[in-house]
Parts: C-alpha cells; structure tokens; sequence
C-alpha cells in the first residue's frame, strides 16, 4: 500500500540495482487489498530481472495481523514466464495482511556457475577463486558466531592456499555444503524492495462458501394470520439445518413505520393489520437498534442466533441506512437528514416519483462525524450480541467512502464480520463497493439464464482481477426480484437455476419460496412477486407437493463433501455441441506449487467435478461434451467412471467425446465425479 | 507520479466525495511517464460516479514544461462506457507533462433536471424554488463582483418572489442563460481529485516519424583500400537526401583499440591495416569525446552534422558505453572498472568465452557519481556539437537505473534528446529500458517475417498499454543481424522488408548494404555478415545493378506524402483469404473526439491507406480481402478506386470482397490510397 521509494531516481540516492514489476496479487496500484480465506496460500508473481547475465534471488516478505515482524518465503523462476518468479506463503489468521518483494543479485551462485564453466573449460582459474574466497570471507565476517562462521572463514583461506592444486580448490569451492551456508549467511549488497507494499485481506472460511437462506421471520407463526415471532422462527431452523443451510438471513427485524405506511402489494395506504415493509425501520419503539415488538425481545433475538449456532448455522442481519418518518432520529438529529427550505425534512423521491415512508441520510450533513459514528454503533450494537454478518442494502446510494470507512471500522473491533452488499447498480458501482471492503456481492445472476450469458458472465466473476477482489453470492431470487426465466419455467428452471446457483460458485443463496417454486409476478412483465411478503405475513407449507427439498438438500450435502464446490476461482467452462447444454468443471483444489516445494508435479489429485446442466426448462436435450481430459489426466482412449452425486448413478465414459441426455422433467443436470480406473 | 490522498479513510479527514478510477493514459500506476509527440491531443478517459442519480461534472487539469498553473479541459460522459467519462487537450511543447482528473456533483443541474420533471408531473414545487434561489444565492456570494454576480442574484429574488406564479418562477429557473451562468460560476463544495498526478513526455515530431540509414563513415572513400573520412562521407549526403532518409546514424566515431583489436570476420588477431571494430572504443588518442584521427577532426564532424542539417537530415551517435584496452579511462579511472585480485582489470567475458579486447564499466563502483557523470558528459558533449540523436549499444546490459538517471539528466538540458535503445534481449527487460525514458527501440521485427507473426507482433507493438511507452523502430537489418529470410529469399525478399518497414511504423531504418540486397551470411545459418563491415572498410557502388534505389525513393516520398503512415496506433490486420498475403490499414488522423465538442461525427477523412504485401518471396499468389469498408465508410454495394501509391495505377473495386495478385518478380504489394466517387 505504502510507496516506498520516489519514482525518479537521482545519482545519490538509494538506487534500486534490480528491476521489480507486476508483482500480484495487486488491486488498483495497491489503493486496495485484494481478499482471501483464512488457509489460502497465497500465489505471489512478479518480474524480477537485472542488466546482463548475474543469477538472482527473490524473496517475497510478509506480515499478519499483529505480526511485528516479517516473515519470508522464497520465489523462483517461474519456468513458463519470461524473467517470471513465483512464490507462495499461507495465510493462518483473519484480518489485514501485507506483503512485499525483495529480490537481489545470487553473487555467490553467479561466480560459482561461472567457476564451473572455465573450469571445465580448462582454463586458469587461480584469479576466479581469489575472488570467492574474498566473496565467501567477508560473508563470513557478517556472519552469526557459530559453525557458519568458522566454516566459511576455514574455505575463504583453503581457496587461496596456492600449495593446493585448483583441482582440489575447485572442487572445495563447488561443494553443495558451501553453496547452503552462503545461501544462508550471505548478506547481499544490492538488496531492492518493490517499492509498493500490498495489502490482502483474509477472511474466515464462511466468507468463500456458505449456503444461505432469506427468511421473514414474521411468517413463521403456526396460525394463519398470525405474526410469528422470533420465537415461532426458531422452530423453523432444525428444517433449515436439515437441508443444508449455513447462515439464515433476515430482513430487518427493527420496529416498521406507522407514517405513510404501505399496504398489501405496495398499496399507498395500508390498512389497519397490515404490518408494512420492515425496510421502513423505526417507529416509538426505537430505529436500528431496536426490535419490532411483533416478532420479540432483543434477548429472543439473542435466543434465536444461539439456537442457529447449535445447529451450525449463523444469522445474518440486515443492515438497511433509511429511515421511516417515525425513527428516532428524525427527532434526535434532523440535522442528519435533508432539510427542506420550510424546515422539513425530504423523503425519498426519484423524480417525479415520491416515496414518502422513507427518509434517506445526509452523508455529508454538518454532523457528519456523528452521523457516521451512529451508523458504525449500529453495526457494534448487533455484533455485541453476536451478529457476524450482515447483508448491506442498497449500499450504492450512500457515499462510498463511508462504506471503506465504517468496514474497516467495525473490522478492526471484530475482523471475522461479514458484509454483503445489496449493490444492484452499475457494473464499475458494485466493484468499487467490494473493494472498499465489501465481503460478498449480490450479482446480476438472476439476470444470466442463458448458457452463453452465463459462460461470459461467470467467467468475469471467477477469474481474476474481479475474483481477487468480489466474491459473488449467486441468490436465485430476492423479495425485490422474481425473474421471468422462473415465471415461464416453473418447477424445472427452478431446479435448474438452484444447481447452477449451488455449483457454479462456492456462495449461494435462495429466498424462501423458492423451495415451493412460487412464481406468481403482481403483473406480467414485473419482476415483483404478487403478495410479496415484503408488504404482507405469509404463512408456507414448505412440505407441500412438488417441493424442492429433496434437490436443497442432496445440493447442500454434495457441495459440503465436495472442495472443488468450495473453491471460488476454479471454474472453467467446456464445450457441448448444444450450446444451452452448460457444461463446466470445479477443480479440486491444486496441490502445493511444484517450483516452490523443488518436487516434480503430482499426479492430478481425484475430485475434479464435471458439471452439465440443460438450461433449457422446457425441452429434453442430448449433445456431444468435448470432456477437458488432459487436465484430468485422461489419456485420450481411457476408459473411466463418471458417478453423478445427484443420484449415485454411474457411467462409464471415454477419451473426450461423451454423451448426456437431459430431460428437465426428469433431472435438469449431472454433477459428475471422475473415478479412473486402476 | 504523486499519490496525494491516503489510501484509507478516516472519518475527520477530507474524503473523496466521488469515484474516480482507471485514468488513462497511465503506465504502472504512474511510476512512468507515457509517451507522446508534440502536436498529439491527448485522450483522457476515466471512470467517474458517486452514489445515487446526482448528475455529475468533470474536468482534466494539465500542465506543459514551466506551465506554473494548471489548465483545464472538460471531461464528457463517453457514450460508450457505463460511468465512462472522456476528455482530451494538446501538448505543444516538448518536455514533461503532467495532468490529472477532478469531477464534482453538477448540483444545479441535478436541481435543474428535477424541477423539470416535478414541474411537468403537475406537483408542487414551491419548496424546490426555495432550494434552487439558496443555490443561485450561494453561488452568487461567492462569484467575481460583476455582471454574472448581479444577474444571480437577481434570479435567485425571483425564484423566491411568491408574488409571481410557480410557473413564471420555474421558466425563469430553467432558462438556458442561467444554466450557463452557473456553470460558469458554481463553485462545487465536493471536489473530487484523483489521487494521481500522471505525466507525459512529450517529444519532437521526428522522434515518431523518420527513416533512418545506418553507414560506416570510413566506408565512404571514393577510392578503394582507403579509409573514409568525414568529408568523404558528406559526398554520400545529397543521395542519402534523395533517397528520402530523414537520420543518418554513424556507428562509433571514437579512436579505436589497438590491443586485442579483432581482424577481418571477427579474427582474434588483426592485421597491420585491419581498423578494428569501432565499438572498442579508445586508444591513444581518445575516448568516448575524441574522433578517430582517421575520420578527421571533430570540426570536420561538426561539417558533416551541418551539411547532413542543410540536406533536411539529422545525425544519430552511437553511445556505446565499453572500452578498448586502450581507452583513456582505464589509466585514469580504474576504479570505474572491475578490478581482479591481482589488480589487473577484467575484460568482458561470457564463460567460458572471453573478449578481450572489451572492458565493461562497473556502474555500481565505489565512484559511481563520478563514473555516472562522465557517461552522462559524454551525452552533453556531443549535444553540445549539435547531436541530438543518440543510438545507445546495449543498454540491457548496464544499470537500468543509470539509464533513467542519465536520460533525464539529458533531456533536463536538451528536452529533445533523441534515445533510441538497441536493446535486443527479452521483451520485458526492452520494455522497461522504453518505460525508463528511451524514445524508441529496436524491435523483433528482422525475426518475424511471416504473416502471422508480423500481425500477432505488430498489433501488440501498435497498441496501448505497449504503444504509450514504446516506439518500435523497425530495422530491416543491422550489422549484427542479417536474418535468414533475406539470405534465402534474395531481393524480393529486401522489397517485401522494405515495404513492410516503412509502412508498418511510422520508424524505420536500414543498415547501408540492404539497398544492395547484400545476403551473403559468415557461414550458412550465421546471421553474421560475410566480411562483415564491423571489423573492415567496405566500399559499395550503390547504384549496380538491382539496386533499391527507386523502391526506397518511392516509399520515402509516400511516407512523407500520406499523414497516414506518419502515425503509429492507426494500425489495423484485415483478413485476407490467403495467409501469407498480409493486409493491413493505415488509417488517416481522426477529426476530434466528437463528444469533446459536441459536433456529430464528420464524414470520414480521405487519406487511409490499404496495405497488401505478399510475405512469401518466391512465388506469385492471389487472394480474395475483406475490405474494411464499414470503417472507411463505404456501403457494401459501392464501387471506389484504390490508387497504389508505389506505382500510380488505379484499381476499381466494389464492397468488401476484393481481388489482388502479387507476384514477388514484379511487385511484392500494394499501397493503396481509397478514392470515393462523387
């Protein structure tokens, strides 16, 4: 992050002998830290070269959480890349980690190389070993007091001893022992440092893979037309454990506005049981931190996150600036609000619509300092009783640089928080919101249904620079957005688009419903649902005929036994001869680099996963797959097993060329295990 | 180059209100100047949003060479790029530039364009009026006392005047005059300014367009078995002239060593006549400031760089930072070299090969101030003598530091310096050594002769991010590097390279000899010349028989006549139906950026060029192009005429899918110029 080093270099400054370039991972000139999981090893490549023909060394140096000190990993010369080196360290812990390259001139390996070849050559080399002996001498003066030291000094003096043949010098100088000491001790004299520190953010493991599931907690009573309470919500959470679920997301859980309230289906005026849109937060019972009496107490609150744990799942709150015309800080800070020239205060308005239960922040009021602190609270407030994460709404209209500010706020108090962003905006919008700090981002994968779109699209998502930076939470649908592709498809496309939502990145998600395939739009054309229960309780039969359950269930259960459907960076698409036949595998997870452990390449580890799926709800389909065998290690007249984990049926393949056959009545896709024989 | 803001924020401090990213032109997060020629309008684009729908305004500031104050030019929405913005201004001098981005929320306009909308919809907008009369009001505080100062605040009165209707109030708000006013006089409270100053150098014109002639002055004596001099060579000027070369480049002028001096074809010992190579540099009578006696004075240089001036022609040195035995340098500064044990300097030596006659300085000596200031005078002696072009040996193999220190500390003087790299080593170390400050370098280009290569080579050298920093010169030989092709392909093969050279780039260059389509190799698959004129004189009668001398002419003169070929980015492949016939567009200087000043877009310019060249020397092929016609903006069914510039016959074709037939005997490829009818 730092610049270290100013970027024009005069006679008598400090100047870099090596040249360092485009090392990565590198987030916009290092302006931002590009973000992992705790246990990630970190692939680090740079450029490293120097004028002429001396050997080099590298090394990438870096520093935890807390860590005083640096540590170091070594590169090497990445064997495909032109001047290319590669490294690689692991990050064990969770926060802010930054690292840097240093590299310098090999001096002691550069004349050792050299001795050899005029050596062999048969020419005079009593000058050469002069040379390394006053090279290997004044290492060993920098040297620690030790057996080093004395090694060191005893070969500097064996290589200048004429009454010994420079055969026997020779071959002292080229001992392997020699080589490991100087490695060691050996204090180089042109030590360059990247003149840019990078930083990376580590996140805990839930941050990369996570099946997560959108509740209202108000429908989830027993008793039809009854509001459930967080209490009624609690009964639903061994069902959710049972499909597979790993964070429960609730919409706002805060007191709702009684002023300019909505009703049913959005209605301007709501009628006397309706219990609003609980994104209007704050009436007499408090705003952001407070609860709405309907659905409990802040201690049943507590209860309900407690019993999620035990069953191994956590709560994700909703974090929603806005505030309805009854929150408490229109009265205790107006000034945090725009005030109109009669005194008033502006609600929301997208001209000439007026959106008159809402009252957006000032970001850039006076009291700005107070305003950003109470939102920070608000976000403290919940984590103290134990909420880690929480998904952002709308963050793309609040001011941007409060966003890497509160983040990194609440960060530094509790670094394991979760912070998904709600950015449905522009493509270079929703970036900026994750490198500012955003964990996880919604997508725009509601909106890919095609094969090809999504080939393009999470192509861009998994591949970096955006995967260093964006990790996608592919949602089938939200209370906002009921996709047509669902509307028209009925059960198969939601069977289609919850394996591909569960396969296609590690983080997932639905809104509830979905396991019913609710797909009744307010009018056709609209991407709203017909009584959306953002206006209004609804109660489900999440047993009822037809139910996805069985698909959650064995989806969550693969991706759970599966680490190639842990991984966010290893998708690669492939081709099939009918094009909506999606067909892509999800690597295993790549065993240590070869060129940093110096071993040979191992043999391609099992676990590989081929995925096809007939994105084509409406139609049977069969095609040809060209199998991407050479990176599975499949010679090209193999025979070998391909085990689908949706149904445990087996089928024998070989070479490239293989056969599918999907019926969306039947099964919309395969999630294939390659077994090779022998 | 200056990063002005801290990457994080905190909450006192001053935040960016908006974002701006991904400003271009930029090289490596701005540690290098991008490159330009005086006379080129730069193009600025960059990203630039803020949260929610506020309408936004931005601006580039620049500074030329001494500019104490910033100017500014508009940044525009760029049609094409969500959140892209566009911008552009010219540099007219020489020197180095800088300029950065500022955008901030055109709250006027925003007030504006939702006034219009409220207004129509039939509402209220009493309250609006009031804001807007604050607005003008403020702005009117803070305008230069005037004309504009009275008129707002005369308006402001009027928005807040319940006396007249809200329709007459609202007329008056949106009147073109006061939208114009507030432009003029707003004064944003959210200025936003990128963190980064970016820089430019700017260069003379020829720096990007010129042909250059490499010649071996002591080749030049009318007589044979003499040594040229000087004056002999100014006899080959008015040809050089007529031949169209715009620089004239002189291998080493300096005294030459006597000890270790290499005879004929690279011979370890030289016979009493042999004159040496001239790139060991040194004896008796001088170092890298003296002339070799044999050439003359340096009066008599100074002569030929004016006669070469009167002609319309430059001189480029060669800068060649080694030493003979005997250079001046080794007695007086040994210190600047690598000293043995033994005392004794070492030579240059590649293990186990050894030349002896070479000794490299050692940039990292102990006196490397006084080391890196004389290799910097040897720069501003000759600038001094009116050299203003330097052809640098191998700069990859000294200090890539010293090259950035030395080429500044140049330029700081004489700010058109000319430094053109011959840095034939692997891409990423030749492109630093462009990054670093080298005006332009020698390519790859002798290797890469077929069609495919050239297209894959050449668009990556025509292209940002390489074509900002690095301008290929495009040498079709050097006396190092006679390639295979020409010694194979004969003199079809010299005019397919010709025509390649001087139409590909606006840079080229030929090392004398090539006109004579000379191709006799050391030894078969030696790029090495026979009798090579590096360690002997060789006369030439430059107009035998199968001479280049009229295709050179030509293609000067239409180099010099078409603005197309003067320009480097303009580069475009087009497909041909037979490989190996490359087709290739030049296209003529674009009208300005349309958005910048709000014009539509202008009919296409006359004067882009269509380029086919038959890359295969020995046999005539035809082929079947793809015309780009929708760029030229020709319709698919409409007929034109393509003149070839090379010999003036005329061709008419119609639509996309023309013919033509190159045979090598006759005429290796076309230039054409496309004539619309009416």
């Amino acid at each position: 992050m730092k610049r270290t080093t100013p970027g024009r270099a005069t006679a008598g400054s400090d100047l870099p002998h090596l040249a360092i370039e485009c090392v990565r991972p590198e987030l916009d000139g290092g302006r931002y830290p590009v973000k992992r999981l705790r246990g990630d090893r970190v692939i680090v490549t740079a450029d490293i070269f120097k004028d002429g023909h001396d050997l080099l060394a590298a090394r990438v140096r870096y520093r935890g959480p807390c860590d005083d000190k640096w540590r170091t990993a070594p590169l090497v010369p990445d064997g495909n890349q032109n001047d290319g080196w590669i490294g690689e360290f692991e990050v064990d812990r969770i926060g802010r980690w930054t690292f840097g390259v240093e590299a310098w001139t090999d001096a002691f390996g550069t004349w050792r190389s050299e001795l050899e070849k005029k050596f062999a050559a048969g020419q005079d080399v009593a000058s050469e070993l002069l040379e390394g002996a006053e090279l290997i001498a004044a290492t060993a003066r920098r040297a620690k007091f030790g057996m080093s030291r004395e090694t060191l000094k005893r070969t500097a003096q064996l290589l200048r001893d004429s009454s010994l043949s420079q055969a026997q010098r020779v071959s002292a100088a080229l001992a392997p022992e020699l080589q490991q000491e100087m490695e060691t001790e050996y204090v180089p004299g042109d030590l360059t440092t990247y003149p840019l520190e990078l930083g990376i953010w580590v996140d805990r493991e839930r941050a990369g893979f996570a099946a997560w599931y959108e509740l209202f907690p108000r429908s989830t009573a027993s008793v039809p037309g009854e509001h459930g309470t967080f209490a009624d919500a609690e009964r639903h959470l061994p069902r959710l454990a049972d499909l597979g679920f790993d964070v429960i997301y609730l919409p706002p859980i805060h007191p709702i506005g009684i002023t300019n309230r909505k009703g049913k289906n959005n209605a301007l005026t709501a009628g006397p049981d309706d219990p609003g849109s609980p994104w209007a937060i704050g009436n007499e019972h408090g705003g952001h931190t407070a609860v709405d009496p309907r659905l409990g107490t802040i201690e049943d609150f507590e209860h309900f996150v407690q019993q999620a744990a035990t069953l191994g799942m956590e709560v994700a709150l909703d974090y929603a600036l806005q505030c309805s015309p009854d929150h408490p800080w229109l009265k205790e800070h107006p000034d945090w609000f725009f005030i109109r020239p009669d005194g008033s205060l502006k609600y929301a308005e997208n001209p000439p619509k007026k959106y008159q239960d809402i009252y957006p922040l000032n970001f850039w009021c006076k009291d700005r300092e107070g305003l950003w602190n109470a939102c920070r609270d608000v976000f403290l407030f919940w984590a103290e009783r134990g909420v880690r994460t929480f998904r952002v709404d709308n963050p793309h209209t609040k001011a941007f640089v409060f966003w890497e500010w509160v983040i990194a706020e609440v960060q530094d108090r509790y670094p394991d928080t979760i912070f998904f962003a709600e950015a449905f905006t522009k493509p270079k919008r929703m970036k900026l919101l994750a490198k500012l700090g955003f964990t996880q981002s919604y997508t725009y994968f509601t909106w890919r249904n095609s094969a090809s779109e999504l080939r393009k699209y999470l192509t861009e998502l998994a591949t970096a620079p955006v995967a260093d930076y964006m990790r996608g939470n592919l949602f089938t649908n939200t209370p906002d957005i009921l996709n047509e592709y669902l509307v028209l498809g009925g059960r198969p496309a939601f069977r289609v688009r919850l394996l591909l939502a569960g396969t296609l990145l590690p983080l997932y998600g639905i809104y509830s419903g979905f396991e019913l395939a609710e797909n009744v739009p307010l009018k056709p054309g609209s991407e709203e649902y017909l009584n959306s229960e953002k206006y209004e309780v609804r109660l489900r039969d999440y047993a009822a005929p037809g139910n996805l359950n069985a698909d959650i269930r064995r989806l969550n259960a693969v991706r759970r036994a599966e680490p190639a459907l842990q991984r966010y960076t290893n998708l690669t698409f492939h081709h099939s001869d009918y094009e909506p036949i999606l067909f892509y595998r999800k690597a295993a997870p790549p065993p240590r680099t070869a060129a940093v452990d110096g071993e040979t390449e191992p043999d391609r580890p099992e676990g590989d996963l081929l995925i096809v799926v007939n994105t084509d709800p409406f139609h049977a389909h069969e095609t040809m797959l060209n199998v991407p065998i050479e990176a599975l290690g499949i010679r090209s007249d193999e025979s070998y097993v391909v085990e689908d984990l949706l149904t445990g049926m087996r089928y024998t393949w070989r070479g490239a060329r293989n056969y599918v056959r999907l019926d969306p009545a039947l099964q919309v896709g395969h999630v294939f295990k390659v077994h090779r024989f022998g």
